[in-house]
C-alpha cells in the first residue's frame, strides 16, 4: 500500500521551530506519511500568494493526497478550520479563501467545517492552530479518518476576487500580476488558453512605464535585454527575459496592473 | 514497523551540501530513515538559540525519535561528542550546552561521550564531524544499536546559563528576549505557568524604550498598531503585534532585556 | 527492499511552487521514492557551482541513488536531456556541463541522451522540463526502469573548464576560488592530495589583497582573526578564520583568483 501523501504549504519561514513541530504532530499519528514541503515562504499573511502557489502545485500530485495549509492571519479568532475535496484531493486550510483557486478549477469542491475537538491536540493554543489543530487533522486523515467525521458541509467558504481580466475596448483588457517568481519571471492573470491568440497576431502590451509586443516560445530565442511575452508553465501568459530578472527590470510585482491590446494602433499606455 | 525517524537541526544553511551530504550518509546505513529537517537556519554557532528552538520542536515528535543536533564551533577541538536520551527520544549532538534545555525539563536526563570510532566514517575530517560522526551514529541508533555502545556515561554535560527572570523586588523582576520569530513575535523567558497571573492583573513591561500593559487571549483581538502579551505557543509569555513585525517595530533581538511589574505604579522603565 | 532514493539539486529557490510541483509528478510514478533535497538555492543559471555542490554531496549516498539536477538557462532550446551513470549511481540532467565534476572522478561514466518521449509529461511545456521531463525520467529510473531504454549513448556530453590550478614557476600556482560557503570558508581548486605539502614547508598565498600562511588542522586551533589554511571536508585546500566570514573579510567570492608559492621569498602578490 502506497504511504499517504501530506503536502506543507505555509508562511513560517524555514528558521522557526513551527514546521518542524507540525511535523512531529503527524508523524506521532500517522508514522508512515509522506510529509513534502511545498514552500513555508510565502510573506507572512499573504492569503492570495498562497492560493496561487497551491493551485500551481496540488495539482501535479496524486489523487488520495493531502494538502495542509497554513496561512493563517486570523488564527484565534472566529474563522473556521476547513476540510475540504476536489478531484479525488483533501485540503485542510482556514476559511480565509485561500482555497478560492481550488474551489475554481477543481470539480467536486465541497468543504466542511472541522468541529470534532477529539481530532485536536490538547491543550489547544489560541496563536498556533497549524500544530494543534491542521496538523493532527490531516495526519488522521492520512490514517484513513473519513472527511465526514470532521464536521459538517457549509456552504459559503470564503472566496476571494481573483479577477480575471477586466474588456476595456473591443480588443483591450486591463489584468494584473498574479505572482513573480524567484527568476524575475512575471505571471499574468491572463490565462493563456484565452489569450493565446497574442501569438497570431500584433498585441503590445503595457507594464510599468514599458512596452512588450513579442512572442517567443522559448526563452533561448530573445536576444539579451529582451522583454518578452511566453507561454509558461503556469497555464497563464508570462513576461519573461532571457537569463534576467524581468520583474526587477520592469519595477512590477504582485498586483501590478497590465494592459494588453491585440491592435496596438490606438493603444497609450500611460508613464507610472 | 514505524520507520525510524532522525530530526536534523543545524546552522548549515540550505545552500551549500552540507545537509544533504550528512543525509546521504545516514540513507545508507539506515536506508528508512524517515528524516525530518528542524531547520538548518540557526545563526552561524548560536548555541543558545539552537537549543530553544530544539526544546520547542522535539516534545512533539513521537518517542523513539532520534534528534541529531550540529550546531558546533568546536568541531575538532577536544568538545566532547555525545548521545543522549531523555523521555523516550535521544539527542546526537555536540558537548557545548545544545542540550541545556532538554536536561533541565525532560526526565531520566543521561548522556553518553560517543567513543566507539567503528561506527564513524572514515577517515573523520577535522571540519565536518556532522558528516563523519554525528550522522553515522544517529542512523545506526535509527537501526537500532543502543546507546550504551557508543560509550561511558558522563556525569557533567556542558550547560549553558538559560537564566531564569530576576526577581528585583517584591513584584518586579527582569528578564531577557530568548527568541525572535519570523513573524517578529518576541519570545520572553517568563515562564506563563509562573507568570500567567499577569492575566489577572494590572502590569506593565518595560522593553526597549516602550512600555507594554495590555494582554489579549488572540492576536486579533487587539487593535492595529498595539502592542500586548500573549499565551503564546512557546509556553512562555510572548509580545506581539497583530499582523506587524513587534521586535522589529521595537527594535529587540534576542538577548534584550525585559522589566516586568505586577502593580506599575513605581515602575519607571528606563529610556536606552 | 530498500525505497529508492532521488536526490534534488536545483536554482529554483523555495519560494515558488517548483519544486513541489516536481516532487508532486515524481510521487504520481513512484510513490515509494525517498526524496532528499541537496539544495534548491543555487544562484539561478549558476551551472559550475551546482557542479561544484554536486561533487561534494552525491558519494556520500547509497549506490543505486537517482541524482536529479535542474539548473537549466537553456530550456527550450535544442539542449540535450540526459542519464548518466557512474559508480553505480544514476544521474538526470541537462546537457550543459553540470556534471563534469562527475565525468571527471566517477569511474564507467557514460550518458545517454533522453528521447524516449513516452516517460515525459503531456504536454510538455517549454520552460519546466524540471517538472515535465527530468523529474519523471527519475521517478521512471527509480520504478526500475533501465537507462538505455530511455535513448541512446553520447559520446560528447558538454563538459566544462574545471581548471586544475596554473603551475606558473617551480614552485608557484595560480588557481581560484570554487565556492564560499555559509560560514564564509573559501574553498579553492588546490585538491589536497596534490597540495598537502603546505602542512610540511613554508608558504605564502595571495589572495585578494592579503597574505595566508599559516597551516592549522583545526579552526579551534588559530587566533581570533587569523586566516588560515585548513584541510577541509571539501578534499580541497580552504582558507578559514576562526567564527569569522573569511570571504566577506578578504572580499573574495567564486571565481577570485588565488596564488600559492611554497617557497616565499621571491613571492610578491599583488595588491587589487
Amino acid at each position: 500500500m502506497n504511504r499517504p501523501v501530506i503536502t506543507l504549504l505555509t508562511d513560517f519561514g524555514t528558521s522557526d521551530h513551527y514546521v518542524g513541530a507540525m511535523k512531529g504532530v503527524m508523524l506521532g499519528i500517522c508514522p508512515d506519511a509522506q510529509l513534502v514541503d511545498i514552500t513555508h515562504e510565502i510573506r507572512p499573511y499573504q492569503i492570495a500568494d498562497a492560493a496561487f502557489t497551491l493551485s500551481q502545485a496540488w495539482p501535479y500530485f496524486p489523487a488520495g493526497s493531502i494538502h495542509l495549509i497554513v496561512v493563517d492571519p486570523g488564527v484565534g479568532s472566529s474563522r473556521r478550520p476547513l476540510v475540504a475535496e476536489a478531484d479525488g484531493h483533501i485540503f485542510v486550510a482556514p476559511d480565509n479563501g485561500v482555497l478560492t483557486l481550488v474551489q475554481n478549477s477543481a470539480a467536486g469542491f465541497n468543504a466542511r467545517q472541522i468541529s470534532a475537538e477529539r481530532f485536536f491536540r490538547q491543550p489547544v493554543s489560541r496563536t498556533f492552530h497549524g500544530r494543534d489543530i491542521f496538523a493532527p487533522v490531516a495526519a488522521h486523515l492520512a490514517q484513513g479518518v473519513r472527511p465526514e467525521e470532521f464536521g459538517n458541509r457549509i456552504g459559503d467558504p470564503v472566496t476571494l476576487p481573483f479577477a480575471n481580466p477586466l474588456r476595456t475596448g473591443p480588443e483591450s483588457w486591463t489584468g494584473t500580476v498574479l505572482h513573480v517568481d524567484r527568476f524575475g519571471n512575471i505571471v499574468t492573470n491572463f490565462r493563456w488558453p484565452d489569450f493565446s491568440e497574442v501569438v497570431r497576431t500584433r498585441f503590445e502590451i503595457g507594464i510599468s512605464a514599458s512596452r512588450v509586443n513579442v512572442y517567443y516560445a522559448n526563452y533561448s530565442s530573445a536576444a539579451q535585454g529582451e522583454f518578452f511575452v511566453i507561454n509558461g508553465s503556469s497555464g497563464y501568459l508570462e513576461i519573461s527575459s532571457n537569463q534576467q530578472d524581468a520583474a526587477s527590470l520592469l519595477a512590477v510585482s504582485a498586483g501590478s496592473e497590465i494592459k494588453l491590446r491585440l491592435d496596438p494602433r490606438h493603444f497609450q499606455p500611460e508613464t507610472r
